[in-house]
C-alpha cells in the first residue's frame, strides 16, 4: 500500500539483489525507516525485536532470513542452523515454521552452490503468494461489507484489534484487505481501531496505515469495544490471527477474546481473517493447546511516544515497584466466531468448516 | 490507609479549620502532593481535573466545596450557586448530587451566619459515614474471600479494574476494602490490577496504594483479563461503580463490561462493591438510561509517565492525524453480576435484591 503516495511492501529484495530490506515497524508511526538486513542474525533479530511483526510478514522475513543464512553457510549444517535460529525467534506464529520448511524443502538435495539462489527465488515466490492470499481474503470479506452497506444508512462501522493490516503481511493485509477493497470501491466504511496495549499496534500501526491510505477511522482504548457494541456503533468485527487451531479456535493478540465476547453478547458478527498458513492442523483444541507467549513486563510498565519536542521517548507509567505480567496472546473459542475469512472463502469456525475449504487436509489427518 | 508509614485520608479539613486539603491524585504515582483548596472554584476544578476521583471521594470533596462556597456567600443565592457549580463538574457520579443535597438540606432555613459552620460539620460527618460504609463493604466482602481461601491452595487471586481503592473514597476503599481486611487478617491474597486505559488509574493508583500497603499484586493490560480467567488464574473479580441503577445494572469505568463478560464465560464470580450513595433509584434500566460521559480524545492519544531522568512527561502515542474517541464509562448489565456488596450485605444485582437491603426505598418508588 502507499505511504505518502509511494507504494511499499513490508519486506523486499534490496536493489543489490542480495540483501533484504524491511520497514522498521518499531519506529512507526513516528518515522518511516528502511532497514537493510545482510545476515541471518540480523533477520532473526528483526523478528525478535518486532521490527517486522504479523504472522505473514514474519513468515516472509523468515524466508529471506533463510536466504541470508544459506549465503553465509550453504551446507546441510548451515541450513539446519539457519532454520533453528529463526525458529526460536517467536514461539506462537505458525507461519514462521512453515516458511522455514518451505525454503528447506526447496533447497534440500540441491548443490550447496545453488542453494542461496534457489532460496531467494522461493522467498520471492512466498511474498507473491502472500499478496494473492490477501487479495483472496479481501474479495471474500468485501462481500460481507457490501451486504451490510446495502442494509443500512451511513458508514459501515468495522472494529479491529491490533494490526492485521498490510504492515502485518507483505501487502494489503488480512483483516484490512476487505476494508481497503471496500474503501477503494467507494463503499462508505469507518474503522474503530483498538489501541491494543501493551505494544499499541492499533494506535501506532493500524491507525497509521489507514490514515496513510485515507480510510476514515477512530482510535479507541481497548476497553471501549464493549460499550460501542452495546450501543449499536459496530456493524462488524474483523480481526487477524497468529494461529488457528483445527477446531476453529483462534490465537490472536491479547484482548481479542474480550471483543469476541462482546460481539457475541450484542449480536455483532465477529470474523477472523486468515491466510491458510496460520492454520495449525496439528492443534485439535486451540484453547487447551496453543501455547501463549509471555513477553517482557517492561512492555506493560513503559510506553513509548513522541514528546512535544518531536523526540521519541519512553516513560514509566506504573507505580514504582509494582510487578507486571505480559501475556501476548489469548485464544478465542470458535463458538464466539461467526466465520473465518480465508483466501478460498468463508468457513464456519470448526474443523468441518475448515476442511470444507481445505479438503486436501482430510487425508492428512 | 498508609503511605510510607503515615496514615492519610483523601480529603480532610486543613489545620486552619477553614480550608480543605486533598491528595492531588493526578500527580500519583510519581509524587504524593497535598493541595489546599480555599475557594468553591478550587474545589470544583479539583473535581473536574480529577485531582480527586472515585464516586465517594468526589462526594466528600463536593461537600467540602459547599462549605467553601457558603463561606464566600452564605445567602440562599450563594447556596444555589455553589450547588449548581459543583453539580456540573462530572455528569455521571451520583454521589456528587447526593452530597450537594445533603449539605443544602443541613443549612437551608438556618441563618446565613451559621451556614458555613453547619456545612463543615455535615461535610465531616459525611466523611466519617463514608469510612463506616467502606468498613461495612469490607466485612461482607471479606467473607467471600475467606470462603475461597478455605477451598483452595495458594493465594486467592482477585481481579480489579480501575481504582475503587481508598484513594477513590475517604479511606479504605470500596472494591479494595475486602482485600485490605483480608490481607491485614493474614489471608493470602494476590490482586490482578487492570491498568485501566485511558487514564491508567489501575497502574498508577491501585498499584500504588496496594504496594504502599504491602498487598501482593501484578499489573496487567486491560486486554489480559479474559486470558487470565480462561486459564483459571482469577478466583474472584471485585470492581467499584460510579452509578448503580435500580435494576442492578452498573456504570463503572470503561472496560468493566468486558471483564464481566469474561467472568461470566468462565464461571468466575463477579462482584461490584458499592456504597448506597451510588445507587440511583430513579434509573430503572441502567444499560438504557445511564448517560455516558465522553472526555477529551487527548486522554487516548497521549500518555503521561516518568522519563528516565525522573521528570514527568506526556507523549503522543497515536499516529499523527488519527482521531480518537473517549467514552469514560460503560454499563454492565445485571445479568453478568454475581452480587452487589454493600455496607448492609450482599444483594443479587436486581431491584428485588437492592430493595431487600434497602426496604425503606420500597415506599419511595
Amino acid at each position: 500500500m502507499k505511504i505518502h503516495g509511494k507504494p511499499y511492501r513490508t519486506v523486499w529484495t534490496a536493489e543489490d539483489g542480495e540483501s533484504v530490506e524491511i520497514i522498521d515497524q518499531t519506529r512507526l508511526p513516528f518515522a518511516v525507516e528502511i532497514v537493510r538486513l545482510e545476515t541471518l542474525e540480523a533477520a532473526a533479530r528483526a523478528i525478535e525485536m518486532m521490527q517486522v511483526r504479523g504472522a505473514p510478514c514474519i513468515g516472509a522475513t523468515a524466508a529471506y532470513g533463510m536466504v541470508l543464512g544459506l549465503r553465509e553457510d550453504p551446507s546441510d549444517a548451515g541450513l539446519a542452523r539457519a532454520g533453528a535460529r529463526l525458529a526460536r525467534t517467536r514461539p506462537t506464529a505458525v507461519n514462521l515454521a512453515w516458511a522455514i520448511e518451505e525454503i528447506s524443502a526447496a533447497v534440500a538435495g540441491e548443490p550447496p552452490g545453488e542453494r542461496a539462489r534457489l532460496a531467494l527465488e522461493k522467498a520471492e515466490a512466498i511474498c507473491e503468494a502472500d499478496i494473492e492470499v490477501s487479495k483472496g481474503i479481501g474479495r471474500h470479506g468485501l462481500a460481507l461489507i457490501e451486504d451490510i452497506a446495502r442494509r443500512k444508512q451511513g458508514p459501515v462501522n468495522i472494529l479491529t484489534h491490533c494490526n492485521a493490516g498490510w504492515l502485518a503481511t507483505v501487502d494489503l493485509g488480512t483483516a484490512t484487505a476487505p476494508i481497503y477493497l471496500a474503501h477503494d470501491k467507494g463503499v462508505d466504511v469507518h474503522v474503530w481501531v483498538d489501541e491494543t496495549r501493551p505494544r499499541n499496534q492499533g494506535a501506532a500501526l493500524t491507525a497509521f496505515e489507514l490514515g496513510a491510505h485515507g480510510v476514515p477511522h477512530t482510535v479507541v482504548v481497548d476497553n471501549a469495544g464493549g460499550h460501542l457494541m452495546q450501543k449499536g456503533m459496530v456493524d462488524l468485527c474483523i480481526v487477524g490471527t497468529d494461529r488457528t487451531a483445527r477446531n476453529g479456535d483462534v490465537a490472536n493478540k491479547i484482548g481479542t477474546y474480550l471483543k469476541a465476547l462482546a460481539a457475541h453478547d450484542n449480536g455483532v458478527p465477529f470474523y477472523v481473517a486468515l491466510p491458510h498458513t496460520t492454520i495449525d492442523w496439528s492443534i485439535e483444541d486451540g484453547v487447551r493447546d496453543i501455547p501463549i507467549e509471555t513477553r517482557s513486563p517492561e512492555e506493560v510498565t513503559r510506553m513509548t511516544g513522541r514528546l512535544a519536542s518531536g523526540e521519541v521517548a519512553t516513560v514509566d507509567i506504573v507505580a514504582e515497584g509494582s510487578p507486571a505480567a505480559n501475556y501476548a496472546f489469548d485464544v478465542t473459542p470458535s463458538r464466539l466466531i461467526t466465520g473465518l475469512i480465508t483466501e478460498r472463502g468463508i468457513a464456519s469456525a470448526s474443523e468441518e468448516g475448515l476442511l470444507g475449504l481445505y479438503p486436501e487436509r482430510r487425508a492428512a489427518r
